[in-house]
């Protein structure tokens, strides 16, 4: 059968190509398929078309490498014809959903083929075939939900007692009836082109606003250079625990610098902060006698499952309550071991802990405070320390490079204090800071960071120069902001409702979590923008919402593009504004009667309007400024492990430097050959060179 | 004053000198101090001392960039003159104690300052002085002890109610008295040298015995020549959880690389396996209705956390013991949910789980099993899927690239397999592999996943080349176990008792908690060997031991000296060998009456005896093997994302070229210009090359 007769027949026998909106076509098709991760929603339905379905199986087996397409472009004029749609000049077979379904089903022939071998071995098992999966034989497009819960009961052995694959099936059903089933976007940031991404086809590229890397430390030259060359001297992986093989120089240095970014004895680094988080949480409650732990009632799962972890008793005070953390205090002697366990900035809402107010009853009732700054480190306070650091701005500033605390300052009030690597600083990890006692006791007991492999140096490498280089340079957290303050003030131009708050974060309210997720989509299939809905349990039903996060490098057309496009994500899908919620009396802050304005924690005067030293928002093709004072200091910390490094920059450029060279070499030798030159001084140089190995391997610089 | 009087001073001032062996002194001088861990145990003591105190203190104060030394080259030979001790011809001040230690202090000068400070500041608080405090005045290195203890409790706010400070000093000090509180080694390994590390100096070197790195992973050419070129492409973190910015096409390809391994439908990757064991029990066992979890006595601190985390009943069997299991086993209906944790090997022991027993039990007992392959991936099996892969060894390697699962086979009966990226793969992070279903709804539920950062794609892709290479490469690992049983034949052969088992693990037993950290300490500061001593709660007390772990990439040449070594230290140190452990009724396996001799896993013809294809065992200087075909495969794992890439492999010598090349060109040019060439050909080509950016970069390949 030739490809067209086949195409033709493809069309005759699916209803879907006629009955289905293009803008659904490509929601499909940017949406990852919950069972096969690697192909798109609309991918893992074609397969079990049965039209499709043999297609792609008969293709996919004649692959070997995995690279060859199932449809080319060809196909995909001829798809398109046949709709009577004509494609837009330049449109490839990635731009059609169902040849770039095809492509990717493809690619994962195996699976396919490992799926339908299953299926068949369990039909020869002579296993029950359920009225649902006979039901899914007709078009699985209208089936696909029965398909899927009947197909992959398959797998496990067949236990004659309790039946756990149906037990799994119908923990799963309960989260897509309350809509928390969670479908991963594919998603991946281009360094270079920060703070863009690339989906599953590398050449859809989208503009994210909602990653956590929120200064774009993720791509910043002097981690890249710094990690480029930890990769080349000690490798990937740490090969060990900390106590047996995996704790080196890098480690240590992490933590020396952590300790001293929120002044504190010193500092612990774990796999996540949500290790941290939960091992430090555990680890106090269980062995504090008699601990009672109070916890604000918005604080992050990783601190919830910590307490529960535990053996303290739990106490949850309304977030932010003053009173009612007060009265629930009150009720236990001075003596007892006490916890406050609370968050600087709340990230779902982005309201800010009144951290100095909670030091003071802990003080009052005999409490050690655990603060998590997991969103507020690198971003607030002159050094970046977190919010703690923010609320005596003048005197950290003032004392620069010390490492001595404060005395009396917040930051030196808090008694332990956790935070993140994964966010403002662009890389992975988490950490605790505090006495060396504490520390230590937690670093000899926590079960989740004795047991486990260490991070990779390199890693370690990469977020030791982020964190040197942010302590030392203001700039990024300070036009962050000031971009913070743009799309908050244009929002609320257009009446778009934005969650009123102090810091960094622009929830934007959406209250239904069906439209949230339509919004999300929306903007990502017609607009090329990556917002993620956040939806129950992450927020309460009815306040589900689109969290925005703006960088330093997000560019103005960037912004026009985003205000535009949810303005009119908002009008196609009727979406409450501003206005709609002052209506109904308001709804999670949006709204209410008689709200007065919040003030950002960011001044005007920290920001550099007094003084007219404020950054300047980025506009499309400029550069986004490297401060080269913080990229020396940044680089001094590593002299003695890597060897020292001065000079222009560098971070990837060696490469295609390596590659202009190479050409420029041949050229130059073609020249000289052809020239008839005397080649003998320049040849045995080359040679003498060539032959003798250079050991420290030093990064050529390119100009910046 | 000048320097020969300030010695001579020093000299005068300090019994230490004249009355400590050399060994011990480069003991204390490689061990990490626990409160200052940039530090030596010497060094810290070397604060205290009354001399040498305000010596670094002042000496500290004029260090800005932090690399000048307190001590010179010359001053070492003064000291060793004065000691009457000629060091060897190039002896530097890196290798005296002394002069170190102080140039070590020297580089933390603000830590030192801070702690100094803190101290004054407490002193005139007026709070009271112990008289542990006031002994520690004298000469503080008799006294270290009860300074470490008073001097730390001044950094948390004063809580008149339960004291924090004491209390975390009390749980330390538990640690101290039951030896089981922990010092780091520093110790980091050398991509270009592997097993070779340096220690807190990067010119001291030690040969790496017990890190996890099994196979040398994490220095294989193409990993490292992926993970530059991801950094390159994608930066460093990924920017958020998997469900909100952090989900990439290489994490997805991570998951299929991983399920395909193990020939499961599906996988999903956690931060560590320590989350993933944790996450993955304490949500099952609290989901599934009634849980009874069985769990092996000898599991995997990780799986006891997660069991105690769930809110399943937990019952212990005794270690490998089927009859004990299934007796514990019939005590429950068919019907309840069961799961049966265990592992594959045991990393303390080396013992080997009975997987395809387990299955029988599980099966007739209607149980879910869930097997740890941690000590196992990459290491058993033709693919190095493990040992439940191994146990059909045969019918696995010819499956080749096949996904389909074995029907029948141990590892297709297994229902849920975690592994980690390490170990043997040499990276970092840890996975599920299971049904769609079941990984799904751990996907869908567990927090230790939901809610934390995903790795960084850098890191994934390192990890994912490996499991692509290993998967396509078998030699690592035969060599791997030619090494191991060479190595536990020559201990055989000097009476040195190796605890029995048929893995890859050579545990040494010691006996005795001290002995055992003197002897690692003995390898360490007098043969530059370092092996980890493995003490309670790790084993049981009187159990012991170094755990050696063997790679096919030590050499002949090292095995010899490590040989040696040990067989030196258990003389010096008095250490039971297997004929005194056998005069006593045998311990932890060793020595026992009637004794069978245990065959290994890996059989001859497995390891390519029978027919000649054995890897051979390096020598010093020998290039290790690099399979380009294992290479290529890998490869092209990365192609749709990164671009092709093919040629000799490169991994980090792009740079050295670069410097080769930067010069061979200015040669070549001046040599043009010297000869009177006419340059125009040349020189347009090599501006015009200039001007154009390269888009994708591409890594120049050196010779292999």
């Amino acid at each position: 059968m030739d490809k067209l007769s086949s195409l033709t027949r493809f069309k005759a026998a699916c209803p879907y190509l006629h009955r289905t909106k293009s803008s659904t076509l490509r929601t499909l098709c940017t949406s990852a398929s919950p069972r096969f991760p690697s192909l798109s929603v609309l991918t893992e339905k074609a397969t079990n078309c049965p039209v499709m379905g043999p297609a792609l199986t008969t293709r996919s087996k004649q692959i070997v490498a995995g690279y060859a397409s199932v449809a080319g472009n060809a196909d995909v004029e001829q798809i398109h014809k046949q709709k009577g749609v004509f494609p837009p000049p330049g449109a490839t077979v990635e731009m059609c959903p169902h040849a770039s379904a095809a492509r990717a089903a493809a690619r994962t022939a195996e699976e396919l083929a490992a799926a339908a071998a299953k299926k068949k071995a369990a039909q020869h098992a002579g296993r029950a075939t359920s009225s649902k999966e006979a039901a899914a034989a007709g078009c699985p497009f209208h089936k696909a939900a029965a398909s899927t819960a009947s197909t992959s009961a398959q797998t496990m052995p067949d236990h004659t007692g309790f039946n756990y694959e149906q037990f799994f099936v119908t923990e799963l059903d309960k989260k897509h009836k309350d809509k928390s089933y969670r479908y991963f976007n594919n998603i991946n940031r281009l360094a270079e082109k920060f703070p863009v991404a690339h989906t599953h086809s590398v050449k859809e590229e989208v503009e994210v606003w909602c990653a956590n890397d929120y200064l774009g430390m993720g791509n910043n030259p002097v981690v890249l250079e710094t990690m480029h060359r930890t990769l080349d001297k000690y490798g990937h992986g740490a090969g060990g625990t900390r106590n047996i093989a995996g704790n080196g120089a890098m480690h240590l240095g992490l933590e020396r610098e952590l300790a001293a970014l929120h002044r504190k004895p010193a500092a612990l680094v774990f796999s996540s902060c949500y290790v941290a988080n939960d091992a430090t949480l555990s680890t106090l409650g269980t062995k504090l006698p008699g601990c009672v732990i109070f916890s604000d009632r918005m604080n992050h799962a990783s601190m919830i499952q910590g307490m529960r972890h535990s053996t303290a008793k739990r106490v949850i005070f309304e977030h932010n309550d003053l009173v009612d953390l007060e009265n629930k205090l009150k009720q236990y002697p001075k003596e007892t071991p006490k916890i406050i366990a609370f968050e600087s900035v709340y990230s779902m809402c982005g309201s800010i802990g009144p951290i100095k107010e909670i030091c003071d009853l802990a003080e009052q009732y005999g409490a050690l405070t655990f603060l998590d700054e997991v969103h507020a480190v690198g971003l607030y306070g002159p050094r970046g320390a977190g919010v703690a650091e923010h609320l005596d701005y003048e005197a950290h500033r003032a004392a620069g490079r010390s490492v001595e605390p404060i005395k009396g300052s917040v930051m030196d009030r808090v008694d332990i204090i956790t935070g993140t690597l994964g966010k403002a600083y662009g890389a992975v990890g988490g950490y605790i800071a505090g006495s060396d006692d504490f520390v230590d006791m937690i670093r000899s007991y926590a079960p989740g960071f004795i047991f486990t492999t260490s991070l990779p140096p390199v890693v370690v490498a990469g977020a030791s120069a982020s964190v040197a280089y942010q302590t030392e340079y203001v700039g990024d957290r300070q036009l962050k902001q000031v971009n913070v303050r743009e799309v908050k003030r244009r929002f609320a131009e257009i009446d778009i409702p934005v969650v009123p708050g102090p810091s960094h974060i622009v929830p934007v309210l959406v209250g239904d979590a069906a439209l949230a997720k339509a919004a999300s989509d929306k903007l990502l299939s017609e607009h090329n923008i990556y917002v993620q809905s956040i939806n129950y349990p992450t927020v309460a039903v009815g306040e589900e919402r689109l969290r925005i996060t703006v960088t330093p490098r997000h560019t103005l057309e960037q912004m026009d593009k985003l205000i535009r496009a949810v303005d009119q994500t908002f009008t196609e899908l009727g979406i409450n504004r501003l206005e709609d919620w002052k209506a109904v009396g308001g709804r999670a802050s949006v709204g209410l009667p008689g709200q007065v304005p919040v003030e950002p924690i960011w001044t005007d005067e920290q920001l550099g309007f007094a003084d007219g030293t404020t950054p300047k928002t980025l506009r499309n093709g400029a550069r986004p400024v490297v401060d080269m004072q913080a990229v020396e200091v940044s680089r001094s910390r590593f002299n003695h492990l890597l060897g020292p490094k001065t000079g222009p920059i560098s971070s990837k450029r060696e490469q295609n430097e390596t590659e202009k060279l190479l050409e420029a070499t041949r050229i130059l030798e073609a020249a000289l050959v052809n020239g008839g030159l005397n080649l003998k001084t320049g040849a045995a140089h080359y040679n003498a060179i060539d032959s003798v190995p250079i050991p420290t391997p030093v990064t050529v610089a390119a100009a910046a």
